[in-house]
């Protein structure tokens, strides 16, 4: 018998519901409040953005939610997603590591996000809105948003922060041929983009001002609503199809458990994706992974942020979530994974996190490079920069193991592809690339800015 | 039962064997002959060039050739490929018709380049070459062979079209990231580049250009040789896997045959690859296909060429090949998909073509793009601009259909994704795409500057 390099699942394989931690966990996590009571806000308060069948997820007490036939009949194109078993990146680390990774950039979008965005654009339709709003910074959400768009005949209303929309116009036309329209951000189009225009008339933009832009236009119909690429529950609960299929697969491959996994952290949504059902597997006694979540060192919510509670965005116009932040008008230095370059976290992986169920450390951008490109070498997929932080780790622990013997089975998810990503790869093979400093200070003067702080 | 989308076969079922339709033939193809003695070339001329192996692969009269296991190893890592139902798009047009499509832009290097350039690394490898030349034009050859040779540890040096070079950093990056070197043609590395640059120290360069460097490269050491990536029989020979898979998926998709293929066709060998195991069957009385190539209507060697002795390169170096032909310093309009870009023609199909075995029509691409958008917005892949030409052909037979009634079944390959060329879609979008016109004074002069004319 020939050695596997992949596992595949046939369609009748994708999972037929998302799992939800919630129930499982020892505390359930604190409530999102109203900036202005400081009470816990309800349903109502978010009716005007997201559709009710979200809104019940957001706080839904059930292990599990189904998954509508529509939302599968979308997944199918590109769902189950391979698991792959690294045996040409162990053989190049000369570890006797098993490492395996499960590859979600062969979506459409290349990446993760439309495991969420098909079902956010499926319950909008099914609701009445005929318009979705919503807001990208390197562009992988505003791609996988606008490629749901286009299965739900919803319009999709994009706005960008103008430093990519400048840079990256590859990824502006990705949102536009699937019939998208795409805002430079700040744009004349809002208030809240006037604003800024009229303060500053060359501002690069913010995710920030981007998010107050959709959210605004969002507002102003009936038939308009908002979506959010991470953070939320209810994206992490889609998200878990990953994890529920590396079970699957896992088991298929004669694997047992895995002793490491590890995830990147932006908002946490592909990580929880990965580590949500193992770790359901885990607390039920079978199994136990230690969980490892890497973020970049120029934006560590979890290893260098406060447990507090902090606005969402940078202007301070969402709900008060408490998570792990550097504070919401702490702005990351430029580093290329612009799809982890978030103040906050995950409210739910940060009440996690403080239960003591995984673990995290933090990766300068070179040394997760070197490591995708060693990973494109080896495995021919290129990475997008996110998951280059995750593959660091997993290069660093191979290498480990590869000095003490161990054979611990390392499992992985390769988020996203970096083929829009090539200026990165350039700047990095070229010896441009530089990596950034991030003095206590700095993330002191953002902290004292906290909501209540001070 | 769910209606499937897609046919996923398991890695075991990966075809053992290549595919050689010539023993099959009514007649076998014209010889390749020496420009100076017009005799038959034999294996020492070809021998500074391509290793044994492959030498004997283009000659051989045997009807299948094993793949070796380490090949196979690395197919694993994208192969074998989906089969789709695009139920999706069936339901944008409303037609009756069902149209399957063999998606090859799932490998690393996004196109069906891999599935050859993976084989010609190995007989290189195994045959003592430290180091393989080529040219490229858009970069998805020069990208299918940087990887190949990453998973052989073979140098590997590329040149690449000039004005492709300026205009496709990203390309180039990818190469790079592989570990290639990437060379703007016409170089000062080559003989043939720096006497183009005495002359014109501004030229954009041409595949001709480029091709006379590559060659001029491999020529210089022992331990150097060179690849290309269409065109020849063992190319054709090595792209028979994504037939034999499609095969085996028809049949475990219920359908009988196809009663169509369509492909399009630059060199050849992604349409060759989809259709000659259908194309035995057909001849072995099993179901009875129409076969379509289409080519841009700005590079129509099969609907308006002439099947003549001909130079593969544009500046008259290599032996003379019996093609469909528009003249070896035909230069096509520049159209996007640069894979089409080429003004001869397999000589194994020109063959086959003569003896009927298949049909051609032309595209112009603003039809091939409208195609490509109607496609990505059903079915969420962005298709590459070379096989939207086959798109727009079953986008015609399929608004046939649904004027008919008839049920067709439709199959074609979709041989590559279009992420890498984003520009091309920006400019449809905004509608600044232009058609080509052809006049037939243009191809008149041409094919009366073909060796041994006028």
């Amino acid at each position: 018998m020939t050695e596997r390099t992949k596992i595949i699942l046939d369609e009748s394989e994708i999972p037929a519901q998302w799992y939800n931690v919630i129930p499982d966990l020892p505390a359930p996590p604190p409530p999102v409040l109203h900036p202005g009571t400081l009470q816990p806000v309800g349903p109502d308060d978010l009716a005007p953005l997201f559709p009710m069948e979200l809104i019940g997820q957001e706080v839904t007490g059930d292990s599990y939610v189904a998954i509508p036939g529509e939302v599968m009949d979308v997944y199918r194109l590109w769902r189950p997603t391979p698991l792959y078993r690294a045996r040409r990146l162990e053989r190049a680390l000369h570890t006797p590591a098993r490492i395996y990774y499960k590859y979600e950039g062969v979506s459409p979008a290349g990446s993760h996000k439309p495991n969420t965005a098909v079902p956010q654009a499926f319950y909008n339709s099914r609701e009445g809105t005929k318009r979705l709003t919503t807001e990208t910074g390197a562009g992988q959400w505003g791609s996988a948003l606008a490629f749901a768009c286009a299965q739900f005949a919803l319009d999709c209303e994009i706005w960008m922060v103008r430093a990519s929309y400048d840079q990256k116009p590859h990824r502006r036309t990705l949102m536009e041929t699937w019939g998208a329209t795409v805002h430079a951000s700040p744009s004349r189009a809002t208030t809240a983009g006037a604003k800024v225009l009229a303060e500053q008339p060359d501002s690069p933009g913010s995710l920030g001002i981007a998010i107050s832009e959709a959210v605004e236009a969002a507002g102003g119909s009936a038939d308009t609503r908002y979506a959010l690429g991470s953070v939320l529950n209810h994206v992490l609960l889609h998200q878990t199809v990953i994890g529920e299929e590396a079970l699957k697969q896992f088991s298929q491959a004669g694997e047992a458990a895995p002793d490491l996994i590890v995830g990147c952290t932006g908002g946490g949504s592909n990580f929880a994706g990965l580590f949500l059902p193992f770790l359901r597997e885990k607390l039920a006694g079978r199994g136990s992974p230690v969980i490892r979540a890497v973020e970049p060192s120029a934006c560590p919510s979890f290893t260098r942020g406060r447990y507090a509670y902090d606005f969402g965005d940078t202007a301070g116009f969402t709900p008060l979530l408490k998570m792990h932040t550097l504070g919401h008008e702490f702005i990351p230095d430029p580093v290329h994974a612009g799809g982890l370059r978030y103040h906050g976290m995950s409210p739910l992986l940060s009440h996690m996190y403080e239960l003591g169920l995984f673990e995290a450390v933090a990766k300068p951008q070179r040394e997760c490079f070197a490591a995708a490109v060693t990973f494109a070498r080896s495995e021919g997929i290129l990475p997008a920069p996110e998951p280059s932080h995750a593959l660091a780790a997993v290069v660093e622990e191979a290498k480990r193991c590869a000095e003490s013997g161990e054979e611990k089975v390392i499992l992985t998810a390769l988020c996203g592809h970096g083929y829009f990503d090539m200026t990165a790869y350039e700047r990095y093979l070229s010896g441009e690339m530089t990596d950034f400093e991030l003095p206590q200070d700095r993330i002191d003067a953002a902290l004292a800015r906290l909501p209540g702080a001070g």
